[in-house]
């Protein structure tokens, strides 16, 4: 068997069986421990963030913000406030705060407004606070906006079967989004781990694809690796791969041309993802006046041959 | 002839006759099916739609939030709103839908203010839902504007024309835009069908190029193809490339050099778009004080040739 | 003489003497006619306009915009304005104009404020224009930030000197920005125009460069072309090289490690640039304390040889 | 011993001994003289500044802004400022100060408010000013937020110890951030400096790696030069390379996915970073659940070998 055992960057030998090394969703199973805090990591994490744990955050962000200001100003005193005529120090409270949000927000009705030299200074702080709060947000909204963001689909198995008097390995990747993606790169490589002396030791093999490049991309695109006597799947059988603990380990880069970005995609499968014997269906037809109607759902489709 | 069948993602075989691959606007025939909806294809379809549609569709989407508010509002009465003044339900509505506004957009004029705790409440939460609002509409309109937009502009028809002790097929391309552009590379390919055994087959032809990188671009740029015996197209007579059903497909790639992106450009040519034993003009010339004069709509001209 | 007529994109044969085709700010001397006005190409040009005439349009379309809804609002009557006092046509203008800036900026003192339903839904919509307008400004100030810009400093000459048992053409570059540009290229092409029977005819050699990238660029970078046997400028001497009418069309391309991009920068030097046998001066030095101190402006300077 | 002269950007010969040409945070010891100012050096200044002094320089800016227009406004005369209530000089400016944060933060409260032709004009020009400048201020933001950041860690020594019947040079590097870095390349130069004549000369010897790419990096990169007969190192011993005045010199470049950046690292280590005859030890392990745990700041950890 040919072997290469160039490391792919995540390490050779293990003293226990490990986890998948890359999720379906194109994460690592990797934790990460002792990274000192950084306030871009913030900027990060917000930008990552699901969009409701992130508006929920910014809300809360800006009401503490706002509460801050409350709380110098009841310091202040809220005979400063022109319009408060609370009666408790509840209601001193809500109203103080309906003040500050009027100021933070620049709304400013006038029903509530500052006098004296404190409070109007902290007044003219707390809008221009809002004013940069609202700048910041602006930015979050757009840096998460802007963020590259491919989602290909990855046919649900891989599939051994004939291919030109032979044998091949395929799997099949479609575009779920409206964007137009353009020269695609595929980079295929398979990992296989041996347990040896209580050790478990992987090994990666690159492997070599009849297309590992293609120009367009509205359709799927049908990804072959033919096992020849250079492949490290070369005469196994179905029984020997499902025995194995192997992990196909997957990398699609593009051109993203709807935004101009070169994205990513990581993928991989395991060997319960493999079916012996099959080929893929064609997952797009033309029909009367000539446009092809492709259904990106079918693309996890495949008719089982008959050995 | 020279045969080369790589797949360049549009596929290889149909059952029926499919329109043109790429459009005049570089965009492909496929219409997708099954595709999930995800927040993220709305940003797209807002930064991908005409601007008179992405206005109509933020004024529309803003007035919606503002009447949510101002149901909230009559749900709380609207005695807790300062300056109403609404003898029957129409104009309470509309007095209240005033309101909402002038504190969305943190107008604030302050006939029309808030008091009382919910209303109070519900107002501020209004204002801050305003400045999210556009600092959302700010993304969007900095998304609309910093996307990557290249137009080339490309002659009407390709020339098969004499060339060198030989012939050659051409076609001109040009900036149609301020931008500058730098380092164009070109790929074409020539796509031609054949109907066997009532199947569609798509033969994908690479066409060798004289020059296909060329360092900068302030004026047009001819892609020649030199029909070798290498060509696909070697021998041919004009009648014979009329009656097939061909497509040169191009890819130009680039670098924007005004905002710093690689930016591509996608155009295809029919049988229908020949123009045999032809020559282009120049379209530029050089006036008394030594600029050149390079009008871009005289990229399609040429004169026919006595053959 | 080694030739090499591959064009660069400027077109070969000319009619009449042209300029030079790259101005030392890197713009090309070609004017171009027949594009077609397009909403992109009026954001480029506000992005690429100074900064002076970009504040200027802005204050000028701000204004109009407040114009129009003066207009609306007097057509509406400004009996729909509480606190306009005017007792004449201009006074009522002017007032509704103020009411307009107070309503588009949001600032709504309130001294001025629309009542009626007309005129409050004109409010409220020229508020959101409002909006929508700083939404806009804030694209185009963005998108000038981040717009590459480097910029490269190129010494005025280059230089014929000894070097390494023969000759050699030099120039020098370096960085005048702070930011950090890694990953240097350098292509340099040397035009040479011929008067043949009333044509200007141009030929393009790439000269070959002892360096031609650099991975580092902190000091200023010597570019090198050795003079040998398959140099176009093997054994001319001085007054041969000054009667051509020659160019030197320079692209440099690197990385702006400070904001992510990949930037370029076009330079020309003429015959009229060339200093004969003078070699450059060292233009930093080590200070006592270890620091290098680098005067970019000496990148400069040469010092004669004696012949 | 194999030699290669290439300079990397950093010259050759100096007359007295420099500091590091590269400094642990990855600047460079040049200091630039004689550049020109210019407006996109302030953003530049502006964006790479640490966050206190940059919200420190916008409030100032901010103040100052809001200065000039109070003093513009008691020109004018404070009478045309309904509610100015000032009975002293320092009374009458606070509160015109207290009108122009009103107005340029667009609150417009309403007690405070412009009245008469000149002071109505400059209050609508001043809250324009004011939204103009919240979106420099944004503009500021988003760039802040918007570039390039990898802190890669490397770790604190490099080594040289036994690998495979030889000697190899050996370093590590983690990702300390939460983004995906993918695609790392690595270039290592080794500088000598050779002090000859009393001149200071620099040899540069790039180092060949056994791996010079990976593909992934969810844990650390030990990155490895063997020290065959063609490495500079070659049959060095310890305290011949602690006498040397050297300098590894380092580019890491990598394709960061969260953001769609390409990115790059610089790094150096001195004759002093050097430990003789270890081996580092593994930092991260596998769990019993299958996970692993990466413990980035064990990277710097290594066990002395027996010699």
């Amino acid at each position: 068997m040919a072997e290469n055992k160039q490391d792919l960057g995540f390490g050779i030998d293990t003293k226990r069986k490990t986890k998948r090394l890359i999720n379906p969703d194109g994460s690592f199973n990797v934790k990460k421990k002792g990274n000192h805090f950084d306030i871009r990591d913030t900027y990060l994490a917000l930008i990552l963030a699901p969009w409701l744990n992130f508006l929920i955050f910014i809300l809360v962000s800006l009401i503490a913000i706002n509460m801050l200001f409350t709380c110098i100003s009841i310091l202040i005193g809220t005979e400063n406030i022109i319009g408060i005529t609370a009666e408790n120090h509840l209601n001193e409270f809500l109203e103080t705060l309906y003040f500050s949000f009027q100021t933070f927000t620049t709304v400013g009705y006038g029903q509530l407004a500052p006098t004296g030299n404190l409070m109007s200074t902290v007044a003219a702080l707390e809008s221009m606070t809002g004013l940069v709060s609202f700048a910041v947000v602006t930015g979050l909204i757009y840096g998460r906006f802007s963020r590259p963001s491919t989602r290909l689909l990855y046919s649900n198995n891989f599939l051994i079967a004939p291919y030109k008097e032979g044998m091949s390995l395929q799997f099949r990747i479609a575009n779920s989004r409206m964007s137009t993606l353009l020269e695609l790169d595929a980079n295929v490589n398979l990992q296989i781990t041996e347990h040896i002396n209580g050790k478990y030791h992987r090994n990666y093999y690159p492997l070599k694809l009849e297309l590992n490049k293609i120009t367009f991309f509205p359709l799927n695109w049908t990804i072959v690796h033919k096992i020849d006597d250079k492949s490290p799947l070369f005469n196994l059988k179905e029984s020997e791969i499902l025995n194995k603990d192997l992990e196909l380990l997957i990398l699609i880069k593009g051109f993203d041309d709807t935004f101009g970005q070169v994205v990513h995609s990581r993928y991989s499968y395991t060997e319960d993802d493999l079916v012996w014997n099959a080929k893929f269906k064609i997952p797009y037809e033309t029909i009367e006046n000539g446009d092809v109607i492709f259904n990106i759902n079918q693309i996890h489709d495949f008719d089982k041959l008959n050995s």
